[in-house]
């Protein structure tokens, strides 16, 4: 099963969306299959935030040329609207230069989004989605340009990372006019067990991540907007989570779930149950909470929140820094979060998490960066049409 | 079908080797799985060499600390082969920080490899295998010492980059009192079609990478040893290829097929028969030869070479620096190849190569390094233990 959703766990949330939708909480299609997919590019949603998650995402962030207009930028994502559909249903794209390269059942998405500079150009002012903004600096960031801010966003989630290297240049290809690259973060999860079956996986301090993700109607409601031209769409956080790998193997194990919350093995809380059951906040031993207050469960959890959620999709990352003439590895989880407001949802949540979260102790946020997902679209149509049509 | 060897294209080549065999040229258990394998850690060669290729493979370099005395390494040794044991067989090493990470069916092999300067170690002077030297410089080399040398080698391989994450890190942790990581190189292979089945699989030029590589008897006489304590192991050189996509992408396609000898969407030679065909060097089309000579395939033939032949498991890889302020990306080939013996093997070919491979256009080495790769062991024995018990 996976953390956002259940193969038989999605309730329909039927109102919220309507049309010819990819894998999505609207239309029960996310089948149980994962890996060897072909997805398709169609949809009320873009495809890459409800198709299940891949062993490989690139996600890479472009700054706007100063040319680029709102008639230009209309003119990169009908480009790059060819190029999702193409690459999605495994056809090479327009002027591909590798097309033997192009094939279905890599479980290819690519997921479009929009910075914050996009709602600054001429046109465009007005239409800056309610509660789409910067995340403000939290006492435990540590931020580096090189993994901040970005004008667009291509994230490309398959199989394997040669097919997402093709599709990858494809996008920067065609931005060139447009566009030029800022930062890439290459990422993995491992999101089927032994047998195949999907999992929700795990970080690399070994915690099966995402148990707690909303699933059915509570999922729709997290995650997708209403707002105006965005309907359909939703808002996306992307966090760049350094992991003290060495300092958290110091931990004991006892101390390690207390952090969390919940069991490293199989993800169920520390109060029982099964890996997706809900944390028990009032459970008590020996008149102590057995969810620690600092808890990253009880800090993150809906009812201290005035029950926000989002959904998370993050990717394991390891990464060598040439520094001095030495190899310098560093590793963590590119945290990403879909939300319908990041203003009502993540930064609240993030604040709650930044004063008392036990897990502050062995991560430091090194990136940040947010982006407007435009809703997904129909044959003909393409990314950012109720924008910029 | 691979292009190292064909599942029915494995003729025996007994009396090489004996004993209980991992997948090799030897015992035909090849059987056609790629992805989702639990792999025997144990066998005449170690595994890594004749298992399939994977999605992903990260290759780390170590250099022995000052300390490290020929008893010293076999120490290492033997807890590596106990770390090598149980990440293949999907079991948690001893000591593993994050044991629920390891589990069976993610096709990992783990190789350990030994550079030159253990064999400038007390005791091991007069065991340097015959013909294990360093590639002397060729003259479109423009090494990096960030790429370059190491004095051990492991080289993991799976289906995701997040359980060669977690094996990694049990190799480099266990190293610690004895050698530091020198560097590391991750890179990605696509070895099975839209269907699953196995294939060649591409570099990023886009070119079928492999078809020519030797199968059956040739396959085990041009890379097993049979060398002293070396008798069953093998010798591997890695070099960093940094590849000119750009410069690629503007070459129309009969040239880039020119440049080759074979066709980019197939691998079929230009000759003309199936993928797996060897090239027809005597061919002529109006008095021209078909395949030119500076094409890859004809430079590098076993015929120019006095029937010279490696095995090549080369990796794609894309790379980011942070240079000046802002991230630069390379893209290229991890070009790994087996051989009996370098001198007699890899450079003499390379030479060839470098005096008139029409890839050199658009192809440079920025990395070389050159490993032992001792012989497989049984239950209870260890890697290295010929060279050092």
């Amino acid at each position: 099963m996976f953390g956002y959703a259940g193969a038989a766990g999605i309730a329909g949330a039927a109102g919220v969306v309507a049309g010819r939708a990819t894998a999505s909480p609207t239309d029960a299609r996310v089948d149980g299959g994962v890996i060897g997919q072909t997805h398709s590019p169609y949809g009320t949603h873009q495809a890459g935030i409800f198709t299940p998650k891949t062993q490989v995402g690139e996600l890479v962030a472009f700054d706007l040329l100063p040319q680029t207009d709102k008639a230009a930028l209309g003119r990169l994502l009908r480009a790059w609207t060819g190029d999702v559909v193409a690459l999605t249903e495994g056809r090479p794209a327009a002027g591909d230069f590798a097309p033997d390269m192009a094939q279905p059942g890599v479980s290819l998405t690519a997921l479009v989004g929009l910075g914050p500079r996009v709602f600054d150009l001429d046109g465009l002012g007005a239409r800056r989605p309610a509660g789409f903004q910067e995340i403000p600096p939290m006492q435990h960031d540590r931020l580096d340009q090189r993994w901040t801010g970005g004008d667009l966003l291509v994230w490309v989630s398959a199989d394997d990372a040669t097919s997402v290297a093709h599709a990858v240049r494809r996008f920067v290809t065609d931005a060139a006019p447009f566009a030029t690259r800022r930062w890439t973060q290459r990422g993995s999860w491992r999101p089927v067990d032994a047998a195949g079956a999907p999992v929700t996986g795990r970080n690399l301090f070994g915690q099966v991540d995402g148990s707690a993700n909303p699933t059915g109607e509570d999922l729709a409601a997290a995650v997708v907007s209403s707002d105006d031209w965005l309907a359909g769409g939703t808002q996306l956080v992307v966090r760049r989570i350094e992991m003290d790998l060495t300092g958290w193997d110091e931990a004991v194990r006892d101390r390690q779930e207390a952090a969390v919350g919940r069991r490293l093995d199989t993800g169920v809380p520390l109060t029982g149950g099964e890996e997706h059951d809900d944390v028990d906040l009032a459970a008590t031993r020996d008149g102590v909470p057995v969810i620690a207050l600092d808890a990253h469960s009880r800090r993150s959890h809906p009812s201290q929140n005035n029950g926000r959620r989002m959904l998370r999709r993050g990717l394991n990352y390891t990464h060598d820094d040439w520094v001095g003439g030495k190899a310098v590895e560093t590793s963590g989880l590119i945290f990403c979060a879909f939300q319908a407001s990041i203003a009502d949802q993540f930064i609240p949540v993030q604040r709650m998490l930044d004063q008392g979260d036990a897990l502050n102790e062995w991560t430091t946020a090194i990136g940040s960066a947010v982006f407007v997902i435009p809703p997904g679209f129909r044959e003909g149509g393409w990314i950012g049409e109720t924008l910029l049509a």
